[in-house]
């Protein structure tokens, strides 16, 4: 995900600042925009759009981290193996390979069962399922299982109205409904804002107030009896309990019946948090000709979930990461700047990778001169957005041009870091960019055991991998760099 | 389901039987179809049906039977309270009430686990998870599970091209695809058709080659890493290995690295197959004025899969046969002949329930004059479907028109009996008849943990009871009674 505002980032200004098309301003660039881009490059720019637009090298890489290595969770064999296979991979093409090294948690799924053993209307003798799964980083119940009555809530403001009370020794359930029709209408993004809240900051508001465990309502739009985990973050005012998404249908049978009566549930988590462990960001230079020490960055994250295998979440940014460099080598072109495809590590569990990059960077962050994060999956992109200054935006636009020719014409100019784990180098004044992609569907699948790799459309990979190449490429090689935006108080 | 091809049914000849809408023939009933409904009738069914559409008797008792009571697999508990629970609520509507006896299959499944322990690029120490379910009625693997490699086959000719050398001790995967372009097409059970051969009888092909496992690409067309249970038989002439539905995800997985090079499988399976237990149609009777001895059956099957809550499959079709005769009882309508509400036990895994009622009913027959089963859903429906006599379609003609006011207008004369329980009945010549639903989302649903309550729209449950409604109580008031088909050979 792009944002992850269970990570302390704030909740996106969403629509507005997405739908803030820039208009040429009023602030030209000393050149005329146009002029950077001379035929030579345009032409390069062009070639590598044809050529990403008919290769399948992404979706080779894409399918090898899904189904031959799998699931790539911090901390995982997996994840240490996959970090092994994209430094391989990027040597072999003669890149400059480096493994950043990145402290990671290690959090490791365990037993998850629970059923209603008391409601309205009961079987003698049975109980019902619910489908649920750990959010990231729970603790685990006694091993034999917690049992409570659950208290229902539409929002934080419920909660607070029915107080210690009432909330004390319960399992609360945050129900707050993922809006389908947000999404369906094109703001995904903003409709999944919405609704975690309540996944970042519901466990520990029910555990103010003495909750035993808290559970939400599953944040993604599909109605597959899926559960949907992700992380968030423990305050540090509150106990710890045990934190759970539950499937859709599993929110509404428990609604439906506490309204009937009470209900009471059985509840058994056995996650286990391990120590931290040694991990790393790969991060693979293609170096620039004539300012090697300025530095554009290509990346996705290459850490996953457990319960997919990290196909739309990220597989598919390293993977169209990773096609921009094999492209650009491939063709045999060289950037004037450098070129440098991240696979950050840990962005879904602590955002350790992006952290530990732009503190390593600090002295250098002046050599950024812009950071690409792809991780909103790999659906058809429109265009792409920029966290830019308005003069930043007009040295960009020419490139929207060249984009257009595979429907990516859409130029946007944003108020936030394009990318969680670009987000600290943004905070710094680096300009962050990523392609506007098709997330209609995306929060369907989005951290579920059906995150695999039937989930990419091929050319939809491609067509993002065009426009990640053409985008670093023109950034690469433009005579004048992008300047940076003011830098976060 | 309506046609369960993998009890002995051969497969719907589909395309064109469901295509052939019956224009008026040559051979006119005496009497002008017309000239059989009286105003009077023609009020009454008009009454009725506007009374269903506008009441939530059905959904209310869905909503119970899915989460006050839960799942209904025959021999379980839950099936037995459900029996209970109809026989207890015709009875407070005051129909006379009956428990047939039927012995039922008593499967119980149990751990149901699989992972991939060899295969291409795996990563150190790990494994690939494989999400399945047992098909219902299949032995169990030992305890700790049996460790094979995975032969993968697209049909039966290419498994009996492998010939025993190739599938002796393989784990054997029938991945066959559900068409889901002809499901989107309005085509779903013809779909459907066509993949669930390989559910029904892969598994004894697989084991008439030393197969020691069988498993099938889930028959259905959603994408959410569910797989989809169902029945099966074994044949008397093969060993009975262990059998089960990988969800799609799985299969495609599977494939892909089976081309890379052998693929290891370790499979835990631990159903039971306990003694056959007691349970019961439930059947409830609104006598006839006129001739109480003449039978139009409306019903649906009470038992369900284990996995979901039995909504779409088929609580729903009980919940409407339940309205249907809750409606006329509730405007004081009475039925000349007498309309016989039935919730069917053990459609899924043996079809005891209407093997037993035809048996038990052999001499009465005759006065069965038409039998409506309602089992594929809730969808919106556009007309219904008759396996009738061109005499008797024309006399249903003029229902067509009525039905027409909710866009339920079709009117379709098929080959082949209306629903899986009303089979034996059929065969005999008994008409049976069924709504014809909007099926397109079905087997997205179908047999998995997500047939939940939410997946029914309540207003269309309410259209499908006015169809058989208005179809039950005109076929028990006609002044003339529907004849019977030529009974099969």
């Amino acid at each position: 995900m792009k944002i992850n505002s269970a990570f302390g980032r704030p909740v996106l200004t969403a629509l507005l600042s997405t739908l803030l098309v820039a208009q040429a301003g009023a602030q030209q660039p000393e050149r005329k925009p146009v002029d950077l881009y001379s035929p030579k490059l345009i032409a390069e720019l062009k070639q590598l759009q044809a050529a990403a637009m008919s290769s399948d090298y992404g979706f080779v890489q894409l399918a090898h981290l899904c189904n031959n290595i799998g699931p790539r969770l911090s901390g995982s064999p997996q994840a240490q193996h996959a970090v092994q296979y994209v430094a391989d991979e990027m040597r072999r093409l003669g890149l400059d390979v480096k493994l950043e090294k990145v402290m990671v948690p290690h959090w490791v799924r365990g037993v998850e069962t629970a059923e209603l053993i008391q409601f309205a209307g009961q079987a003698p003798k049975t109980t019902q399922k619910i489908v649920l799964t750990a959010l990231g980083g729970s603790v685990a119940t006694p091993t034999e299982g917690l049992t409570a009555d659950v208290v229902v809530v539409e929002s934080f403001e419920q909660l607070a109205s029915l107080g210690r009370a009432t909330i004390a020794g319960k399992v609360v359930l945050f129900n707050a409904r993922f809006d389908k029709q947000m999404a369906a209408q094109g703001f995904a993004m903003e409709a999944y804002s919405q609704a975690v809240a309540y996944r970042g900051a519901g466990p520990s508001a029910a555990a103010r107030l003495g909750a035993v465990a808290s559970l939400v309502r599953s944040v993604g739009g599909a109605d597959y009896r899926l559960p949907h985990t992700g992380g968030f973050n423990y305050a540090s005012d509150a106990p710890r309990i045990p934190a759970a998404a539950v499937a859709s249908e599993d929110a509404d049978l428990i609604a439906y019946l506490t309204a009937k009566g009470p209900v009471r549930l059985h509840l058994t988590l056995t996650p286990q948090t391990l120590p931290d462990v040694e991990s790393f960001n790969v991060i693979a230079d293609l170096k620039g000709t004539e300012h090697p020490e300025q530095v554009i960055i290509v990346s996705g994250h290459l850490d996953s979930w457990d319960l997919g295998t990290g196909a739309i979440d990220d597989g598919a940014g390293v993977a169209v990461s990773m096609q921009a460099v094999q492209l650009i080598k491939r063709l045999g072109l060289r950037p004037k700047r450098t070129i440098r495809m991240i696979a950050w590590m840990n962005e879904e569990n602590g955002l350790m990778g992006g952290r530990t990059y732009a503190e390593n960077q600090k002295s250098q962050i002046a050599n950024h001169v812009a950071a690409i994060e792809c991780d909103s999956g790999a659906g058809h992109p429109i265009g792409f957005s920029a966290h830019v200054s308005t003069a930043a935006l007009e040295m960009l636009r020419p490139i929207s041009a060249i984009l257009q020719a595979s429907g990516a014409g859409v130029l946007r100019q944003s108020q936030n870091a394009e990318g969680a784990d670009v987000w600290p180098l943004d905070l710094a004044g680096v300009p962050t960019l990523a392609p506007i992609q098709d997330a209609r569907t995306y929060f369907n699948y989005h951290h579920t055991p059906a995150d695999t790799l039937d989930k990419i459309v091929p050319s939809e990979l491609a067509e993002n991998a065009a426009l990640v190449t053409v985008l670093a490429y023109a950034i690469a090689n433009l005579p004048e760099r992008l300047p940076h935006n003011q830098p976060a108080q």
